[in-house]
This record gives structure tokens, C-alpha cells and sequence, in this order.
């Protein structure tokens, strides 16, 4: 092949490329900057856990620093980050006549432009108040794995080497911003938590105090999952849904409650799937390993595979 | 003990070691530069990405600028270095005495220096010319992603945060390379993925369109799959091999049909394990989550677990 | 909002953050230097992988280099940093009144401060003598992967994309770490390999020669396994624990054989579940994909869901 | 000093050099987004450079690349990004009262924001256009100080090694953007030539064709220099003001001819120094190293200092 | 050669090579830990510039943020970085029998560990105390840039592109540190402009207001230089010393004054040479281009060269 | 103008500029492999004084390491790339016809191919064994530093913070190579110091011991010059040619001594002028700041300016 005829092919290749940019939907975004960049929403989320985790994730707090002023000058960074990525994300949805329209009109602003900047402060402001009450979870949730697992020798290797612990503390970070009704974002929080600790916690699903995931990989937790407190889980764990409802002309009902509700002081052993939005697990019950589940299981009870 | 002491255990260790690289085989290449490097894989699958999904991987594509110049840019950098790995990697194989040679004799060149590059900018420019129809395909499957899952309020968060989506999109560039009869490239592709994902599609496989992985962790998909059209599967599910029949020497027959054959419109729920390469799944059955199947399943046909 | 008004919130929330950090422990470390690094301790794994696989990890060992002078200098880098580490972390253990002490204690020192060091030298030899022996388990590893997968074209393959190698190949690091009782560093390496590859052995694990782990994603390998020659094991076992017995005060007692002993030339099939520490597998014996077992099985014997 | 005086004297410092930054005028820009990033202007430099010296500087341009395509790239990407500059420095100048307001006059828009974007598109592509003869210009210059200089061996030597012809050539580059009437943006070049070789060229300067220094270090070339074809000048000279007319009030006033003119094919030596605006050099003289010169030199004349 | 020669010689080639770090004594320093590193002298520099040019050097402020905790942010981290600095040179300093003994014996501990600490703290301290009346002296310098030059347009060129500007600045950071008696660091400043900007102003030197320094290059200002208020000097300039007193033994006298002192509103052109401690040029002089000048000139005089 | 306008626009300037990459000769090098690059050529030179001034350039030796190991190394490392760089330039001058043929020729070797190879590993030997005797001549010349400057307090700041000991160290290094006639790398190296300190020294100029250059902006010595021993020369000194003596056809005689020879102990104040291949200083010789000297000076006398 010659070095024209190379020329030649790829030129056409590219026109022909280019060509399917605009004949095929769905899959491009040219020109578009409101798209929430992964690495943006990454680099908030590990600035969001060295604020939560001091010592464990980030640069090391040093001894003799005025912690107030080092602290304040991340949080105002994260505040100044997060209000941008919000913003952009809330006129993205805006595009796609989103529902999350709701959230920046509380705003009383009179131009479009200035309500989403407005929207985006005002629930960056509101999640952020909510970090010192995540830091006492997240103090629980550590607590929780190194009094649940004889193999942890102290709790410093619990914060620096469990996945699962990872993968919840992200939850306890991206949870409430999906409260807030911010799109997109939280999402990709725990998509990301997901990767790092291959547990799956959907940012939607609701989870008590001292929750453990052990080994955690393949954990799969579902949008509307309602988990009580002091719940263990082990890797292989699916809560998710029985089977989706369809509208008329076919396609799936989005929304609805779909996953089971998990009672207090529950444990549950490898691979063990529990399906249904109507699905309870009753307080204390022990779920075996690889049971499969579509139906409720009283209080105290233990179900073997 | 003395730094003298110290230095003179390592320095006997270094001989040991560097002994070891001489008498042990099979982990040591020194002075090796064929082997293809992960990094320049890695690199390049990120750019085709980007080519196929623009906007969402890569560098975005800005507003005023000449598309078909800038796709044409990236189109003739990819061209050029996977030609280059791919050269080298036929050669790489052509010590191990492999069998891709055949890819390169079908370039008619005298010098055998040559042929390797003959072959690897035939495969190359091969392999781009698909790249068209290969969007086609994943427009196909982020379509049925967002209609698959009621959780997905829209098709950017499924291009974004499904690592199902993007373990599928990887594949369905790793698997023309694979069928042109390039070693090792199309795999090293598929791991990343599977890194990335958790979902562990060997490039082989021959997957229909339409398809749907949802959550993903712990898929396995075989090299000798054949896979129908609108197939959806969950997390867990193993697509594998029954056993694995042995030359007489005890060494294993390389090759040779091991993997089930799905049919069009099955879903297949969570780690669910269908083995063997005579199993058929047929059209539109719904095999129940954490089923063990080694013999076929008729058509429409409901498997629970 | 005005600017005044989001300082004047965001300068109360930092004292209140900041006032968490004195009131919630165990999840702060203020100040501290001891506490190992993750990049340190896997920059340092990466330098020993480069060790042991030359050619494969690492930069490449060039065709006409002093190959004792290059790799005198890694070993001697990997000593002092992995020395450096290991002195840390033992001051660290030391703060929490760890069990390590007898570790630094064995080597007579007066000083307190030259004991830690002088113990963290001490183990750093005694592990690095052990590198050619980890070598040769490295090469019957990659051998047994090689051996034990039909879809396997050439042993590079295996070294290079397979994570179940991966995996195991870190185990190998890992564990003569944890025989030498250093704490927390060896868990460190074995979680950035269950990262990297889905695989979660523990670094207690006694592993024999010859393991593979196929595909891989979802394996969990308690601390007090044993698992004997030439086993093969599949994605999503877990070889686990029964239940743990509890103080008289409700805590786990931690320590104790919990996970199960695996006999000679064993094949463990995906998602099978095998728990508990009196629980054997005997040679030669199959265990069927997705089995759940609790109870020793008799060499020999094959095992079916 | 105890922790807690540290961080008190550190806080009441703050506040004194924040109060600074409202007291004191003229060296605080803070919540400004429209002065010019060097970082940005250097790397539009660097690019240029790459178009102007292929496989010189920057990235090289491969043996088997389709020219017109990575080209085409490269402009197209400096067309975006030095618009983008140029349309923020217009708008910073704006904020001062300039006299750059006729340049983005020019363009007819109603809509202010969208005039500077015009007239900085406007303006790019005039530059652009001049690029061609740039490099008639460079490969004359090149030419004049091969020729010019006996220790140069080869004109690579040249384009590589020597710091006069890289000044030379930032000049050729950023002095048809000063012609274009743009603000900062070729100072900002001019002074990145100066660091990097010592010779400070007014980016107003007019300089001929075959333009060669030597050496280079400490020349100084100010604004509104006439130099003619074929001149060579040496290390350490000067084309300088001799005095500055004053406004009534005593400032300066700006602008003005205030540096010499030079004919064709003169040469200066070393360390001379030539001042004023009616001070003009003859064709073919020759001035002395050290030479002090503020009155005109006939044609062909000898000055030794 | 064959490798094993190549080998062979490369090591005996070591040994020299090594063996010459015992034997030649001044240009070794192994296993130092002490002598500060350009890099973080370099990287504190930047960050004071950034404090004193907010939005011209460094990360820009934002628009709506807290300026007070982000400028306390940087403070604090300068702060430590410097007292870090200062510690370990103080430390090195005094093992080669220094005399800035009497910087850290002022400070009253009695550990002498202690001691370097609490110096280092306290020059700290009392370095960064100065630095609201450094950035009044720098708003001066910048305004006298400005005025003096009939090319400048507008300030924000003065500060981006006048590498005299730069130069300057930087002695106004180095010369306080110098005067607190801290060893090496504002020399390893000064350095860092001098390579940036051609302009050598040693750290010692007492200059006065509204300083400027035009095009710069080859300027030199010696240690003991003393420079009045509204001066300004140009290119190739050199304040020096006549000549060196030597000791009985015929080493140079360290220290004594040996450099001119220059009065009030003096402009001095290009390359003039002014030498000696007891040379002094009175108020208002001039003195022309290329003199050369060993005795004192009165006030109010010209000298042309 | 609108999008395609200026694609249209863009496209058309790219083919004029491609067009002249066809058109105009001597500044583009395009598919060319051979070219030194200046950034491997800085990369060596940062080795080579990590070398010759451990601890002060490179990575700091640590304290308890296999100096012999770690240095071995170091030097097998910049023995290859030097190699390497030096191949490549005997294959690019090889191509314009070079003298350095004979240089590649010296080395016994039938195939062409490897005869550069050959070449470039005897010239990289027989110069790196000359580091020992560079060491020897560095400490001399930091050791004339210390002494001749009044303001040096202590050797670490000379070779810390003095460009005039950068620049004459990157000679030491870079005079052999060229004297073993290796074509545009010692240049490469001596333009790097030129820009680092100010600092021209022809890489050819043939420099005595214990030389210093004291401040050094605008220094410039030519390819011929002789230099004696214990000479100390100032900021501005030219060490020039008088006058090119041309062919018959106009053009420069390249080669032949055209700058001047310095005697021992010689002395040359700040901005003096010395030209002239047949000039000489006498020993001892003091020249005053500012002269302008074509003509030979006798030992002893001091001439004023």
C-alpha cells in the first residue's frame, strides 16, 4: 500500500466516521461542555474523603498547621468545585427536559441563566452541612468491620485496605447528594466505588448505622434497597429486583419501589440473592450463602441455601 | 549489621537472582522488544474510544473546530501505532513459532522484514475500515441498556456509569481485531476491561446486537460463545466451559467449540452458570438467577434456579 | 447568597468538621507519620513484580546491559525503601500496643528508636534472601495457567492478562511478608491485587505449588487456608469461615483456624462456597460450580451442586 | 511558640496581606479570568513552532503520515486555542480603556459580547494566513547564519544550537500579531525568546530578511527598529533610545520613533551601542565592538569604537 | 566489544569513579540530607510570588471565595516549607562551623536539636511578618517600571513580560531572609532570577523605592551595593568591586564593604561599569552608556562614557 | 464567518504550508529518525553531573546504599543512552556527506550498519573513561571559585548558585566528546548551559585548570581559544574571532584558530573585549573592564580600559 493510497483510505474512513456522528444518535456529544467530566466528579470525591478520612486519604494533615485554616481552605474548594460541576450538570438535564427541574426552581431568580448557578449553591451549601453527620457514620461503619471480622488486627488497616468499607464510605458520601435530587453525579460517585471495590451500592439506596460488606466483590445493592441497622453482608450479595413492570406500549416503568427492604441486625453469606420490592427480611434473620430469596423472611429467623 | 555486610548480601543475592533468569524459563524476556507493551494497548483502545464515542471519551470535540481534520488526525495517529504494535507482535509470535502466520504471508513481499509490516498495516487498515459499523453496534447496545433498566434516567448515565456498557463496547472492538487473527493485542484489550468492569468477555466470544449486561461483576463470557440478538444478562452469570477434553499425551486439545450458544431475546439472571459447548439456550427463554445448566433449554422455555 | 454569607457558613461548618476531629476517633489521624503509605508500599510491589518478572513488568531489562549492576540497583532500592516502610509501620504497631514487638525485639539494640530500625533491616533481608525461591513457585504458576486453559495460545498471554496470575503472583510476595510478621504491609499488597484483578487472597493463606485461578473475579481465600499442590479454582469460590466463636464479652475472638484445608490436585468449580477450618477437601477431589459445602470430603470424590 | 500563637500570628498575618490586596493597587488581579496565561501563550508558541520548523520542534512528523491531516490538526487546534487567547485579552484591554477597541471595531456585530469573539476570530486567521511567508523568512534566516558563522558545521546545528536564530524566530512569529494591533500576547512571546536566549527583540521591531545574531547574549532590539536586509549583529548590543520626550506633566510620553535605523548588509560588532530615532546606519558599514554611537553612519563607513 | 567486556569495564570504570568520591574532597555530598534543595527553595519562591502578585503568579483567587482562608491556606503551607528549609540548613551550616551560630543560640533551648527548630520558627516568623511591607514596595517598583518606559502600555505587561520587574521582585522576597542571616537560601533566590532574567542582583544588596531595572540582561549588583530611591539602571550594567584585599596568607578577605553606593533618582545607561565600595554617585546623576567608573561622582553630574 | 468558512479557510492554509515543507529546504526534517534530541541530550548531561557531583545534582545517594551499585547503575544506564544518541548522529551526518566519517571508519567492521553501532560504543567508552580525571578538574575549578570570590561563604553555595561554575562544569563534560570528534551532541550540551547560565563556551574552546567565571551573563568564548591555568575571567568577557577570512567564492574558510590564547594566571575584568586567533595574553596579565584588545599583551602587564 502505498503512502497516497494510505492517505486516500483514511480520508475516506474519516468522512465516513464523521458521517455516522450525525446519522447516529445517542452515543456522541459534539461541542457539548455541560456533561459532568468523570475526572471532575473523582477529584471532588477524593477531596470529599480526605475531609472525612483525615490522615487516611489525601495529604496528610501536618502536626503544627492551624487545622481551620487548612480544613476551611478545602471545604471552600470543594464548595467552589462541586457548585461548577452541579451547575453544569443541572443545565445539561435541562436539555434533555429533565426532572430535576424542580430543584433549581425553589431558587426565586428571575433570569435562567442565574438560576442554575443559584440552584447549584444552594444544594452544594445544603449537602455540605451535612459532612459532620457522615463523619459519625462513617465512624460507625469502620466500627462495625473491625468488631466484625477476626481478621482485622486494628482498625487502621480496616479504613486503609477493605473494600467494602471504601465502597460504603463512598455511599455515605454520595447518598445524600442524591437527596438533593442532583443528577448524574452521585451516579458516577459510586460507579466509581464500584470499580475501586467491585461493590455495587446504587446512590438511591437507603442504609442504617454500622453496615458492614465483607470482601465485597460482586455485592450488588439496588436504587431502592431499605437496609437497617448493624446489617453484615458478605461478597456475591444481590438485593435487587424481581422483575420490572412494563407501560403500555412496552418499554419499563421507571421508578417504583423494586428491591427489598433488609431489617436490623440481619447477616447475610456469600452469594446470597434476595430479589423484590416487596421483600422483607426481618430483624436479626441470617440469610446462608447462595440462598435465593423472593419472598419475606420473618424476624430471627435463618435460612440455609 | 555493617552497610559492608549489607552490601555484600546483595550483591550475592543479585547473583542468585540473575542466576534464576538464566535457569528458570517462561517469566523472563530480557532484551525482549517485541512484546506488546499494556500501555500502548491501553493507549490505543482509549482513542478508539474516543473515535467512537465522542464527547464521552477523550479529549472533547470543541464546538467550531473541522471534525473531519480532527477525527482524521486521531484516525491517522491510531492507524500508526497499532500498525506498529501489531508488527511487532507478529513478529513477536513468529519466534514462538505460532500459527498467525498465515496472517502475514497473505501479503505477497519477498524480504520477510517486510512481510511483518505488510501484514500489520493490511490488518490495520482492515480492521478501522469496521469502525462505522461498529458504532452502529453500540448505538444498538446503549439503546438497550437505557431501555433495559429502570434505575437509568438517561442514555448518557448509561455511556458514563455502567461498566456492563462499557465492558460491551470494548468488546466490540476487540473482537474484529480478534477475528483478523491478531495475537494477544484483542485479549490485552479485553482484560483491561475486565479490570475496569469486572465483566470478563474474551474476545472470541460472538455477541449479537442489542446486548445488555447490567452491574456486570463476575460475568464470564468464553472465547467460543455464540450469542443471539436483545440478550441481557446480570452480574455473576458465567458463560462457560463443561470440561475440557485432553490430547493423549494429557496436555489439553487447544481450540474446538466449549462454550454455550445463546439465542436471541434471552435473559439470564444473576450468576446463573450455563456450560458447555453443545448447550443451547433457546430463543426468548429466561434462565432464573443462580441456575447451573449443562444441557440445553428449549425455547421460551423458564429455567428456575 | 452573598459572598459574605457563604464564607461565614462555610467558616462554621470547618470548625464544626474540625470539631468532629477531636470528638469522633478512629477514623482520624492528625499529625502521623508512621502510617504506611499505599503508593509507597505499591510502588515498592511494582519494583519487586519488575524483579521477579524482568521483561514482563517494570522498564524493560535492555539487550546489552550489566544485568547484575541493574538489577543489584533495583534489589538494593527495593531494601531501603521496603526497609523504610517496614521500620514505620513498626513504630506505628508499636503506638497501639501491637503483638510485632517480639519481631523488633529479637535483635539486641539498647536504643528503643535503633531497635526499630535494626528489626526492619533485619526482616527486609531475611525476605529478600527469599526471592529466588518465590521465583521458582512464580514459574510453576505460570506453567500450571498455561497447562490448565485450552483458550491459552502461549505462555506470555498468561503472564500478561491473566488476573488470576496476577492475583497469585502478588500472593507470592505478599505472604513471606506476613510469615515474618510485619504488619499491615502485606495486606496492603493483597488488597491492591484484589483491586487489580477481583481476586482476594488473604496474605495468610499457605498456598502450594501450581495454583491457578481462573478469570478469578469474586475468589475470596480466607487467612488460615491451606491449600495443597496443582488446585485449580474457578471465579466466584469463596474458601471461607463457618461462624466465629465470641469472647464471654460478645467480641469475635480473633485468630484460630476458621477457613477450610484443600488437599493435592483439586479442581473447585465457579461459585462454589466451602467453609469452615476442621472442613477438608480431599485429593483429587471435584467440587461442582456453585456447590455450597460445610463438611470434609473424602479424596477422590466429585461433588455436584 | 506554642501551636496556638503560631496559628494566631499566621491568622492576623493573613489579614494584613488580604487588607494589602484591597489598599494596594495595580499588583492584585484576583477573580480575574481575562488576563492572558503565559503558560497558554508559550504553548501556542511552541505549536507554531513545531508548524514553522517540522521535525525541529515539537512532537516529530512521522515517516508515513498522512501531512495535510496532522497539519491540518495542529492548525486547527492553534486557530482555537490563540482565539480563545486573544479574545480574552481584548476584552481584559477593554476593561482598561484601550486602543485595541478599533481592532474589534472592525468586525460588524451588534452584540458586544460577540464582537471581541469576532474580532479575535478575525484576527487569528489573518495571522494564520502570514505563515507561509514566515517561513520563507526563517529558511533565510537559517541560511544568513550558516553561512554567517565558521564554527557552524551544518545548519542543523543551527535551527538546534544557536540562541540567536531561536530569538530570531519568535520575532518572525510574534511580530505580525504586534502589526495586527493584538495587546500582551507578542510581548508575552518576545519575552519567552529573551529568557530562553538572551536576546530581547521588541516584537515591533522591523527586521529584513537574512537576519543573523550571534551569540546573542544581552541584545537588545527596541521597539521601533528599522533593520534592513542581510544584517548580522553580535552578542551584547544594543539598538536603543537615546533620551525620552516627556509630557508637560512629566510623564513619559508613549509611543514615537526612539530607536535607529539600519541599512542592508551591515554588521555590528559586539557590545555596541547605537541610540536613537534619527540615528540611521548606512548600507554595508561596520561598526567596531564597544562602539558608542548616537549620530548617523554614512554608507559603507568603518566605526571602530 | 562483547558484552562481557563492555561489562567488565563499565565496572572497573565504578570503582574509579567511585573511589574518586574519597579521594577528592568539595564536590561530594553522600548521604546529606541537610543541604536545602533548589527545587523547594524554587517552590517556596513561587508561592510567595503568588501571595504578593495574587492572580499574576500562582492559581488565580477566584472570584467567590474566601480569600482570608485561602490565603491562610498558603500562608500556613508557607510557613512550614520554609521553617523546614531553614531547619535543615541551619543544621548544615553549623556542621561546617559556621557563623549563623548566633541565629539559632539567640533562641533559649536547651536541647540542641531543639534549637535549630525554634530558630527556624522564629526567622520564620519573622520573615513573613514583612510581608505587607513587601508588597508596598513591590506596587512602587511596578509603577516606576511603568512610567519609565514610554513602550510599556499598561502595568499588567510591566509585570508579565519585564524580566528587570521579575528580578526585583525577587530581591525584594530574598533580601529580608538574607538580612535575618539565614544561610544559602536567598542566594539559591537570587540565583533562580538571575537564571530566569539575566539580572544578578545578590541578596545582600540594600536597594532603595521605586526601583527598575530596564531589559536587564548582564546586569550585576554586588553583595554590598547600597542604591537609593527612584533609580534606574539598564542592560549590561554592573555595580562591582575595584578589587580584593587578601590576608597576610593570600586568601581573599571575606566580607567589607567593596561595592559603589548610588544616590537618589541616578539613571545609569547601558553598560556602564561603577566599581568600588567607597565609589558613590550623588542624587540625580547620569551616567552615559559603556562608562567605565572607579572614583565618586557628585550630584546633579552627567558623565558621558 | 461561519464554521465551514473556516474550515474551508483552514484546510487551504494547511496545503500552502505543507507546500512549503516541499518548496523550501533546510528547515524541516520530516520522517527522520536520526536527528539528536535536544531533550535526550539534556537527559544525559543531567546523568553525567549526577555523576561527577553526587548529591548535589540527581538523586541524592542515600547513606547506607552499594555506592558501586548504585553508581554501576547510573553509568550503564548513560553509557547506552549515550550510545545510542551518538549512533543516531553518525548516521544523520553520515547523510550530509560529514567528516566524521572517519570516526566510525577507525572501527573494524565489514557491514555498514553496524559499523556506527561500533563506532558510537568506542567513542561512549573511551569518553566515559575519562570522568575520573573530569572529577579531578571540577574540584579544582570549584575550589578557584570559592577562593577568588569574597562573597562565597562556604564551596556548597559555588556549586549551588553559581551559573559561571554550571557552565564551565557542562564544558568539562562536553570538551571531550567533541574532542573525540562526535558531531551536534557537545554543542547541544554547551547551547543548554548557555541558556542556564548566560554562559557561551564552545564546547571546542580548550580551558586549563582551576577556571573561573564569576557572575558570567554575557560570557562568550569561542570554538579556538586556549585557555592557561588559575585564569578568572568576569560578566561580559568576549573571547572572539577578529575577522573571517572567506574563499575565492565568497564564502567563510569554516575551521582554522581565530580566537585568542590566554596565559596562566591571567585576569580579564567585566565586558573587556579580546579578538583574534594570533592574540595572546601573556601569564599574569590583568585586562581592565571594558577594553577592547586585537593585539597580543606581555606577560605581567595590566591593561586599563
Amino acid at each position: 500500500m502505498t503512502n497516497e493510497d494510505r492517505s486516500q483510505r483514511l480520508r475516506e474512513l474519516t468522512r465516513e466516521v464523521v458521517g455516522t456522528y450525525h446519522e447516529i444518535g445517542g452515543i456522541n456529544r459534539i461541542g457539548e461542555k455541560n456533561l459532568p467530566s468523570q475526572a471532575a466528579v473523582v477529584s471532588i470525591l477524593e477531596e470529599l474523603l480526605a475531609v472525612v478520612f483525615p490522615g487516611y486519604h489525601g495529604d496528610p494533615l501536618p502536626m503544627n498547621a492551624d487545622l481551620e485554616v487548612l480544613v476551611g481552605a478545602r471545604l471552600d474548594a470543594i464548595a467552589r468545585s462541586l457548585s461548577a460541576v452541579i451547575e453544569r450538570t443541572l443545565k445539561f438535564c435541562h436539555q434533555l427536559d429533565c426532572q430535576c427541574e424542580q430543584l433549581w426552581q425553589m431558587v426565586d431568580e428571575t433570569q435562567e441563566e442565574k438560576r442554575f448557578k443559584a440552584a447549584a449553591e444552594y444544594v452544594t451549601m445544603a449537602y455540605l452541612a451535612q459532612l459532620p453527620e457522615i463523619r459519625r457514620l462513617l465512624a460507625l461503619d469502620v466500627k462495625a468491620a473491625y468488631e466484625g471480622d477476626p481478621a482485622a488486627t486494628n482498625p487502621e488497616e480496616v479504613i486503609l485496605c477493605y473494600p467494602g468499607v471504601k465502597a460504603v464510605s463512598v455511599h455515605r458520601l454520595a447518598h445524600p447528594l442524591q437527596m438533593l435530587g442532583v443528577p448524574l453525579v452521585p451516579r458516577m460517585m459510586s460507579e466509581w466505588a464500584h470499580h475501586r471495590s467491585g461493590v455495587d451500592i446504587h446512590p438511591g439506596a437507603n442504609i442504617g448505622e454500622r453496615f458492614f460488606v465483607d470482601h465485597g466483590t460482586g455485592v450488588v445493592i439496588g436504587e431502592t434497597c431499605i437496609i437497617g441497622e448493624r446489617v453484615k453482608i458478605y461478597q456475591g450479595v444481590t438485593l435487587g429486583a424481581l422483575s420490572f413492570p412494563r407501560n403500555p406500549d412496552g418499554t419499563l416503568i421507571k421508578g417504583g419501589k423494586r428491591h427489598p427492604t433488609i431489617g436490623n441486625r440481619v447477616t447475610i453469606y456469600a452469594n446470597a440473592t434476595i430479589l423484590g420490592g416487596e421483600t422483607v427480611i426481618g430483624d436479626r434473620a441470617v440469610v446462608g450463602g447462595g440462598s435465593w430469596i423472593t419472598e419475606s423472611v420473618p424476624a430471627g429467623e435463618k435460612i440455609l441455601s
